[in-house]
């Protein structure tokens, strides 16, 4: 259906005054003369326009449709803005429409009087404003816009995939086959378990598992490779994930790390394969977050050179071990005694079944039964009644007994020893973190598209319902996590980078501070956004089939293993002291404190009054001010937790009581310093990148990311005099602007995480 | 083993003495001396000590722990304060532990200063406070302390239970029987379904399911007492909660308040047994928070006075319509149209499965599958396909047809009509709310009880490592939670006899506003407080015999259904400007901006910027403070709101756009005055209290609640000035310093929920 250009030019006109429908008998009195004085027209378009005003006799549905469609379909050939006039809107669509013989016809001033009166007839004018047009119109014109795609996602997806670009790419391509798909329905722990098992061992087949380790282990040499697998196979089964970490990163990396050639040699192709299935008996029931403090013991017997291995108590016992119930070995963490002097904890070989699977004598094992999530792992807990093992199964890199039964360590003091064997062990911190923010990348993809299609309540404009993502709520809920998102992402591969460089090193300090921080803010990231999302998507979020149910309760106690996020920040909030203490031993304290505040105040700006002040949008979105907001927070918080201690030491309080009173400020602290270094790694990032709509993207994202970040924060920033009230209020309003920018290109930020549709499997986005 | 008095009089010096271990052999030197000068010691005496002085031979571990004993049980029989020095501490035990006849020597100036030397030579006075040693003794005085209890948790209970008390403890007494039991294990979704069904029956065997119907159809005529057992089995299985509530409260409760007495008498009693099970056909696939907006149809046919259900479209089909799988009718919910006009929705009785059970002709179901929780409700979706009823089926009370086939309803506007119904429903969400509270409590029963024996991290001065309850981050995390949950019981309490009160009656408007309020809030804080009390159990936590598990997936619907908490906080905050607008059309808007104002400023100390600034701990504490700061949060959100949103109107923005830009605005007002409202019901329900202990122990939640509430949202006071910097960190000062008032007493707060062992089946607090 095609109206003449008399008709169209009228066409808005017409769509508003109906849409209204309150127009009384007599302005459509009015109405009617008016037509009939359109001499412009001719008297078959005056007929058509005078029985569309028959009160009684409505346009039907059908044809007011119709006019949307054409009004949508010739404006779509103009550059409209939403500055132009209804009367202007459509002349011009008229004029466009028309043959060139005709096209002068539409310049007239008289013609366009005439359809002014017919504005002012049909009440238009004043009684909807032009926005409202453009409401109707723009919806369709705005997903014109996300076609045309101001970026592309293709471009944004392989910055941020990065150097192992196409290793996630053929990880991907594994986890997509058939084989790996776990049916929602599939409950029952064993059957589970067992299905997991297969797979595991199906991607150790094509060598994924050994991809950290050494070549003449059957690896690739790549610990960052590793990672990057790691952080792709989160995409699918999160209990594949775990029980693929737990055999190759835990229990092979604590072989490779903690022990020497002889044991490579003998255990690191067989656990790559998953010929030697093993667990990392680590934590005890009595003892989590405090593994110096474990319980179980390692006896060493030099009658006849081997070690007893013994869990004193019920409590003594090893939990939550996942692999329990299939490893053949463990890699069991004891204090070592050698003669009657206790060197700390080390790490011993210790095996659990013989060949048909039965547990060997002075072994026990009992499953952890259901979990919240991740049934597909068997955990278990394990005791050792008086063990015995050769010597030679003591991974002994860090520490050794010698053929006289002499302990013997390249590193003497005990507590640094200790550190050195966690620290070799921080590869787990580094694929969690990465594992969380691909969970939370997944949920933000599911929601996304769902509130994308979503439409609920009327808007009383348009025939149909709103987007849900058209809602300045949902928006607030949802965009600040893409941002955050996109920010851990740049953050986690500086992260990876570092750890591949330092994998053989014994000083992972920096490694490990920065892992246990970005361990927490990503696995608490990912519990934040699958539980918005899920909400976010209703009831159909709370149907299996939607995957919020698998991704909530199997991603659950990533805040919890591999360290209590509680305990991590309070080693970066440590590692931060510590790093200031060198700087008071080298300097003093009043030099320290001189730097200290200098740095704070460098920053001079932010001591300034009329910077506190500055509610300029140009100032908030310049990175000068986000950088100095959140280094300034950082400093000032670490610059005030080290004078209160030093005062709590004036005060001659012992540690423990110093530890508990500024155990609160340590962990502020430390979230301080994890987001500050977040932001600045993206914005490193995004520095190195050439002009293009994908760097101007991801600028959109840093901007979201530190103004949501503040904004979250304003209590303190306000509570501290660097921001203003008013300045607080202006960087609400700058972040629903930019929230406004992020709306129509929303779908393709999310398309930019690359997830595959096949992965995706949840029912309400796909068919 | 028993020490003399002499050796008693310096044994806390030896033991802080050797605790730090860093006495120099210089140091040991002058220790010695000083020892041998001590005229008061015997000889044997004198020995002893300068035995426990050797270097080389320091006094072993049990010798060490033996100190400890002793000067605890010394300790325990004075009434020792922690101003007293370490000094006279021995004195004083010396004193106690001696006979009567010797007791004048502990007196002597010449011993205490002799024993002063001592402390000297120890280096004890300078390196370690004497707090320092309190802390090594006082956690036994302290659990001590909570052994004498410094209120009643039963009586507290009582309160908490209020008017139900009774019934609620017979609730609980019927579910703790062992048939209600459900084992872990027990995941297929089909075999769950039917134990919950089977459990279901046995409720309404005992006249729970009717209560809250009249008497003639078997029940107590109580919707009040329906709701405190609601509230209450909520503490067990979560399934049989949402069962009970779908088949008494959804299905039974429409045909009581949207039918008139031959619907009554039909059904209501069948309902009240199970004898008839039914479900509540309402939701759609494509309307779920717009009801008004179902496509579901009811065309009346005056030929054959029936009346035809039918679903036009795919998307109109019935979704997660609990009960859908056992039912033998619904109550279902579509556009009732007589002749070819639409009144609106109306509820109809439609038979679903005849009595071998299969569906009827015209009625398709399909089971929603597996879902987040709530395995054991059989979820389903439900289309119909021009199923004829007979139109004595419609649910008439406000809106039926004639014996002429007209419509004929005793509200004529179809919106006010549409309302009132739906507000005949609000018991549903007072349920919700409640339960929410619940889950809450049973959660924070739990992580408290845990925290009370777990233990982690050697504190380096006691034997024992620090009980996880007193690091101050978990009470930071759980305290003001217990503190919420206090506040909302007596909210709800209210809510619960505002609805009883109104039950019957057709403007239900406060009630309603009030019950979508709390149950956003409420069901809210069930997902906060059940993620951090998992969190906060750690991988114990994530084990389903603890109980998490299924608090938490069964309970995440509770955010949306019922109502998304999103629309209903928009409910909430347009409830607040209808109020104002009525103000408005009374007075002008210059008389209310002038209330408006003067309430604000009632609060004429609030613009006083010394009020401002005041960082007094007995004006934190002040119940003045605390009104006066969540009262002037919601009415300057309110009154803001109204300006902007006036101002949108004079530019002419349509109603949609007004929503659109102040939407975010709304949620903040609604959570404000819902806080503001809970804060106050709390308030009155102790001020109704004589003065107790256990009026004491509320005061110190109300504290908590009112700080916390603040201190969460200081970001906004701040910004609105209405709180200095300064007095926002006086705020969290004392915020930390109710956590060390509730410490001692956590364990008596949560035993006050009133939660049956039996109940509590989480196998960390258990055994």
């Amino acid at each position: 259906m095609t109206y003449s250009p008399g008709i169209i030019s009228v066409l808005p006109l017409f769509y508003i005054g109906w849409s209204d429908s309150v127009l009384s008998p007599s302005e459509m009195k009015m109405i009617q003369d008016q037509i009939n004085q359109m001499n412009f027209l001719s008297k078959e378009e005056q007929k058509t326009l005078l029985k569309w005003t028959d009160q009684k006799n409505p346009p039907d549905e059908e044809t007011f449709k119709n006019w949307l469609i054409e009004i949508k379909k010739e404006a779509a050939k103009l550059n409209i803005s939403s500055k132009v006039s209804l009367v202007d809107l459509g002349i011009q669509m008229a004029k466009a429409s028309s043959g060139t013989k005709s096209e002068q016809i539409w310049d007239s001033p008289k013609v366009k009087h005439s359809i002014k009166e017919l504005e002012a007839a049909l009440g238009v004018s004043h009684q909807l404003s032009q926005l409202t047009f453009y409401q109707a119109v723009l919806p369709e014109i705005s997903s014109g816009l996300v076609e045309e795609k101001s970026f592309d996602p293709a471009s944004i997806q392989s910055i941020l995939d990065g150097k192992y670009a196409e290793l996630k790419s053929k990880t991907k391509k594994l986890i997509m086959d058939d084989f790996f798909e776990v049916p929602y329905d599939l409950k029952e722990k064993d059957a589970l378990r067992l299905k997991i098992l297969e797979q595991c061992k199906a991607v150790a087949m094509q060598g994924y598992g050994a991809y950290a380790y050494p070549e003449e282990y059957g690896g690739a040499n790549s610990p960052g490779g590793n990672v990057a697998i790691f952080e792709t196979m989160a995409m699918g089964n999160i209990s594949l994930l775990v029980k693929f970490g737990v055999q190759f990163g835990l229990f092979g990396g604590a072989i490779l790390q903690l022990g020497t050639k002889k044991h490579h040699d003998k255990y690191l192709t067989k656990t790559g394969t998953l010929e030697l299935p093993g667990c990392f008996a680590m934590t005890e029931t009595g003892h989590g977050s405090n593994v110096r403090g474990l319980e179980t013991t390692a006896t060493y017997n030099p009658e006849d050179k081997t070690i007893t291995i013994n869990s004193p108590t019920v409590h003594a016992g090893k939990e939550y071990i996942g692999n329990a119930l299939h490893s053949k070995m463990a890699v069991v963490f004891a204090q070592l005694i050698v003669g009657s002097e206790n060197h700390g904890i080390h790490a011993v070989m210790v095996p659990l079944r013989n060949d048909q699977h039965e547990t060997l004598p002075g072994i026990t094992v009992k499953d952890n039964g259901y979990k919240m999530g991740l049934n597909g792992v068997d955990n278990g807990r394990i005791w050792f009644d008086q063990v015995k093992v050769p010597l030679e199964n003591l991974l002994d890199k860090y520490g050794g007994i010698t053929e006289d039964g002499l302990y013997e360590s390249s590193i003497e003091k005990e507590s640094k020893r200790f550190f050195t064997m966690l620290g070799a062990l921080v590869g787990g911190r580094v694929s969690v973190a990465a594992a969380s923010n691909t969970a939370a990348k997944k949920s933000l993809d599911i929601a996304i598209r769902y509130a994308l299609k979503r439409r609920q309540f009327e808007s009383g404009i348009e025939e149909t319902e709103t987007l849900i993502l058209d809602y300045p709520t949902h928006q607030e809920r949802l965009f600040p996590l893409i941002a955050k998102s996109y920010a851990l992402n740049f953050a986690l591969e500086s992260l990876r980078e570092k750890f591949e460089k330092e994998y053989y090193s014994t000083d992972k300090r920096e490694v490990e501070t920065l892992a246990a921080g970005l361990k927490s803010y990503a696995s608490w990231h990912a519990t934040d956004t699958i539980q918005e999302c899920r909400e976010a998507c209703g009831g159909k979020g709370y149907l299996t089939e939607n995957e919020f149910t698998d991704l909530k309760a199997d991603t659950d106690i990533f805040t919890t293993f591999e360290g209590d996020n509680y305990v991590l920040l309070q080693l970066v909030a440590k590692a931060l002291l510590t790093d200031l203490k060198q700087e008071f031993n080298d300097g003093g304290f009043l030099a320290v404190a001189r730097h200290v505040m200098s740095r704070i105040s460098t920053s001079a700006k932010t001591l300034n009054p009329l910077s506190s002040r500055n509610t300029n949008a140009e100032h908030l979105l310049s990175t000068d001010f986000q950088m100095d907001a959140l280094e300034f927070r950082e400093q000032k918080l670490l610059f005030s937790l080290s004078d209160r201690m030093r005062s709590f030491i004036g005060k001659k309080l012992n540690p423990n009581d110093i530890f508990l009173k500024t155990q609160s400020h340590m962990i502020v602290l430390a979230n301080a310093q994890i987001e500050k270094y977040i932001y600045s790694e993206f914005k490193s990032g995004i520095d190195k990148l050439n002009d293009s709509p994908e760097k101007k993207a991801l600028v959109l994202m840093l901007n979201t990311f530190a103004l949501d970040a503040i904004h979250r924060d304003k209590g303190w920033f306000l509570e501290n005099d660097y921001l203003s009230g008013d300045k607080s209020k202006a960087i609400r309003k700058v972040l629903h602007g930019l929230y406004r920018q992020i709306r129509p290109v929303a779908g393709q930020y999310v398309e930019a995480f690359g997830i595959p549709k096949v992965l995706r499997r949840a029912q309400i986005v796909n068919g």
